[in-house]
């Protein structure tokens, strides 16, 4: 069998960023003087799939570097309830890879109307998301042809992290944010993080993380359900102990994403919680420990990208064709 | 086998919330009118497990009925990343049942210092978190001795739409608030909506609502996990089509939330295509249909909580003492 497109396209994404990283420079350091000066009250997050999972990051990240509280869209609002939302003030991040999403294009016409300054990551530069919009960080991600987003991801993820670092005062992130595309790199050559014999026989199984490690794991998790056909769910480690612990009678497979940042002790003495009440956790660990924290994430989506077809072949799917689902998802 | 303490409980709510909305009219009066004056930027909430999805009600009702964004708290960002939020000019709202869990105090104490207005829906009046707030809507939902929060739940709903219905202009709001017991007592005598046979023998499941419907989704499936024992997971009907749809292939069992609101129209439209794909949806119905829509979430969930002690039984748990979960959980 040949190389999966998607494994292909995963591939890609240290070339990409890099890219990204050097012709969006200067749109960046523009973005961190302005909001400096704007000091916007709040962000609101906008975006669907894999790219609400990048809000989930940027949620944690801007939180964490800038202190600025996060909000996540709920599209409906506007789409379906009618309801205008008084926005002005606030920074709007729209996140999408088409910018082509009626409901998410309906969000970001609002949020121009009512005075935001409104912000688009998208991949496709000549989206009517574009022409909405304040500013544009361009992804840079080239074409998807995989099923299953990957590089978008990662690059999405890097562009929320290079303009966290022209605005935040965290230097270590702007020293460093130019080290990113060769860890990734040396992420591609590592081990697998998952083995594909532990999951090849599962019909369902909780994704656990914490903080960073908790958008990961929803990341992971839509994957695994999406090519795999694993009925994967996502938990934050702190609201599992609310309700999803139950599982553990059921001797569901549990994974734990494992990020070596300020989470790492407590996230530990947690998930020790559950050890001692007789679940065996499989930790989905970063390929590399000394690294700056905030990329720890996108190490281990790179890895696990890699190993996601793996675990697909071992159960019998093509990745490059799995069933019941489709690239592009309009929503209404 | 005598009724279970969780049925006992949700047959309360009824007359607590009764009680409620009579004890807090001025409390909830004066609140609106200050909020009239203080237009809040947006409004950040913090919460957990069943108190979080009282959260995501909050959202949908908050945006939709004052047009105001709305924000979910990260706790972790405060008590994990040691980070501080500039939370001035917002209205943060704090629902916690115990108002004791250290995360949640950590969250109002930052959100006092850093010049939000604090309003905290607490049911224990003398816990510490009555002392760190600006205001204090008491759910009044008494004591609890089930495993399974019901009738607090149920106490915080109807606490966010008198609270809704005093600060928004939806006169029919504030109108028909008080009507809300009476139609809750009605549930109770409705038959029942989930049949128990339907998931005797299920081990994991989807739990679809869209807007008002996804927070119902949400708890229903935590109860589904948390007391019987079932991998249920909620999705919103617009991003299941980013991945979990996936899981029709499994042959999963599909439960569909179904509130006759605004979102009513084009939910159903999205369900359709999920049929055309082959999936058969048994559809959790509102036990009446021509009810203020804003109360429905709060009756489906009423008659819910009378059907999930029998679906527990089915599955041979004693719904007083389900296996693996304690009744407060507290996060570090």
């Amino acid at each position: 069998m040949s190389e999966p497109l998607i494994s292909l396209e995963a591939k890609e994404a240290p070339k990409r960023i890099a890219e990204q990283l050097e012709e969006n420079d200067h749109a960046t350091d523009k973005l961190g003087s302005h909001l400096k000066l704007m000091k916007p009250r709040y962000i609101y997050i906008v975006g669907r799939g894999s790219s609400d999972h990048a809000g989930t990051f940027a949620k944690y990240l801007f939180e964490i570097e800038t202190g600025i509280p996060v909000a996540s869209a709920a599209p409906s609002v506007t789409s379906i309830y009618g309801k205008k939302l008084n926005l002005d003030k606030a920074l709007v991040l729209v996140i999408s890879q088409s910018g082509r999403s009626p409901d998410i294009l309906a969000q970001a016409e609002m949020a121009k109307q009512s005075g935001a300054f409104v912000v688009a990551l998208v991949n496709d530069e000549n989206s009517p998301l574009c022409d909405i919009t304040d500013a544009v960080l361009p992804l840079k991600a080239g074409e998807q042809n995989a099923i299953g987003a990957t590089k978008s991801l990662l690059t999405t993820l890097s562009a929320l992290l290079q303009f966290a670092a022209k605005w935040s005062s965290n230097k270590e992130l702007r020293r460093s944010i130019y080290d990113l595309p060769e860890l990734l790199e040396q992420s591609i050559k590592a081990p697998s993080i998952i083995q594909p014999e532990l999951l090849t026989d599962v019909k369902d199984c909780a994704i656990l993380g914490r903080g960073f490690g908790y958008a990961v794991a929803r990341e992971v998790a839509i994957k695994l359900v999406g090519l795999c056909g694993i009925h994967a769910e996502p938990f934050s480690s702190a609201e599992f102990l609310h309700g999803g612990v139950s599982l553990i009678e059921q001797n569901i497979t549990v994974l734990n994403t494992l990020i070596q940042d300020e989470s790492f002790k407590s996230h530990m003495a947690q998930v020790r919680q559950f050890e001692q009440r007789g679940v065996s956790l499989h930790h989905i660990k970063q390929p590399f420990k000394k690294i700056p924290p905030r990329f720890a994430p996108l190490t281990v989506l790179q890895r696990f990208y890699l190993d996601l077809p793996e675990i697909a072949k071992a159960r019998g799917i093509d990745p490059d064709n799995p069933p019941g689902i489709q690239k592009i998802t309009r929503t209404l």
